[in-house]
């Protein structure tokens, strides 16, 4: 079986896990988030991509759920010494080694989607890594502070300010001249099925479908679609989707996030992407006009928990 | 009093650690060298710089001479899971934020001068140190191996071969079109005194002066020139300065070393650069036509035992 997922970082490499194991044998393509990615130090830095990377490949910080295990912090120490900023995004040495590597085969004229399938060389995912774009796309956060309305990258937005200011907009800059990376867009049109796992819609998944071509192979894919809920109860369930939300103008809900997303049985433009959506046991009775919404415990507080989620998420795609 | 040192890595540091010792109150000027200067991982690394700097500026390891106290090399190991080489540098993490900071500020645009002025504001190492030249000047060595006849960067040679395979020449790629950085030769010109710290006269002393303009300048210096041997008792004090000298057919042994440095009072073209030469009492009995020698003992087992031949040098000059 052919499974294909959008996914962002932490929420959505926890349930990639989960599909891995609820589906030892099937063929699983990651199409991950490049939006925040960010040069730091002239580092490519490609957080999502990395954190799907090393939780697949268990490499990963099973207490911050991002960056490695067995991590330190020497050469950002050192960095801060030399007063040479900025000091709020989490550089650990053994990450920074892939981020060398990363920036050498970039320079050396790779596109990302190589570099990425070089790197899973050595943390065998067990998946196919494809990055939403081999094209630089990044998303910035449109704030006003004490320096006045301005836009920021939305890492600084997201771990500097902890999205305590306002989002008056998201842009995914770059995006519009964007394509989507070699495979990605054969990926969605050849699945058996596809999965939107509980990552953040609007800066995650959201940056996905903002790479023209890949909300239209989403549409027009032959396979089910089924989305799983990032809101529980009102609440994301990790991270700080609400103040992404808030900024698109959508209601931190299960039913809100569904409808954003759109049934694919909507005619024309209005088109959506779902045909199934998986929301948590406290939001049975939402509905999405167009799509099967199915009501289970959504909390992926282990990988049992997390398989359960993904069969779920599989019977209600009828696959 | 103003002193202007030509200096490479360790012996160099160690000896401008008592020139600091022994003239609290002079204004000293370090030239270093920039010949073993490499790109690594993207990474401008700059050894010999880095040497002065941490040893003058208190965070040197004492046990090796090179790199940073305490380090630790987690970001090498990693990059060797990748099996990204080469594995032959021993690129610490501490060590490896200079080489970020260094690499963003290149790539900004800063010289090398001026990068290293911005780094030596952290390490305040009581001396104003130049690089040779702010342009890009690498030493290489012409090697046969079971590749052929070819060129290698030196560090290569150093560090990989362990000078193990001799060296057929000793080539400084990009000398010929570089310049002195900014101040290099108004600090010869201007010295009182000009020193010749027992650095590897080849590749340390040898690349400084194979600038246009640097010999000239000491030659031409109203300055004494004095230079303390690295050989004692026909072999290096540290280092393999023995392979380089045999490269350039230059015997291992203190006179050997003077007489290719040259007297300054020879007429025309061979004009040298020493107006004294400073021995190991080993080699007492050693003569430079044209320049004073004097034998004491060098080894700098010590800060006070340093600060001696400092001043054994000085006295020398007769400053």
């Amino acid at each position: 079986m052919k499974v294909t997922a959008l996914a962002g970082g932490i929420g959505g490499a926890r349930f990639l896990r989960g599909v891995k194991a609820a589906l030892p044998e099937a063929d699983v393509t990651v199409i991950g988030n490049t939006g925040d990615d960010i040069v730091l130090h002239r580092l490519n830095i490609s957080p999502d991509l990395d954190t799907v990377m090393y939780t697949l490949g268990g490499g990963i910080s099973a207490e911050r759920g991002w960056g490695r295990e067995d991590e330190t912090f020497t050469v950002a120490a050192e960095l801060k010494e030399y007063g040479v900023g900025p000091d709020w995004f989490g550089l650990g040495d053994r990450d920074l080694a892939t981020h060398l590597v990363r920036t050498q085969m970039l320079a050396a004229g790779y596109p990302l989607s190589e570099v990425t399938a070089a790197l899973c060389q050595r943390w065998r995912p067990g998946v196919r890594l494809l990055p939403m774009s081999d094209d630089r796309v990044e998303t910035h956060v449109v704030i006003t502070d004490e320096q006045g309305r301005r836009a920021i990258h939305f890492q600084e937005w997201w771990l500097r300010l902890r999205a305590g200011v306002p989002a008056e907009a998201i842009v995914s800059v770059g995006a519009a001249d964007a394509k989507p990376a070699p495979g990605v867009v054969d990926a969605i049109a050849e699945a058996d099925v596809v999965l939107l796992p509980p990552s953040n819609p609007v800066v995650s998944v959201g940056s996905i479908l903002a790479v023209p071509g890949i909300r239209d192979a989403v549409r027009d894919t032959n396979a089910p679609v089924v989305g799983v809920s990032p809101i529980i109860g009102g609440s994301p369930v990790r991270g700080m989707a609400d103040a992404c939300l808030q900024a698109i103008g959508v209601e931190t809900s299960a039913e809100a996030v569904g409808r954003h997303y759109g049934s694919r049985a909507t005619a024309g433009e209005a088109k959506g992407l779902l045909d199934g959506w998986l929301v948590d046991t406290v939001d049975a009775g939402v509905t999405v006009p167009g799509a099967r919404v199915v009501a289970r415990p959504l909390l992926m507080t282990d990988l049992d928990a997390t398989v359960a989620i993904v069969r779920a998420a599989l019977e209600l795609s009828g696959v």
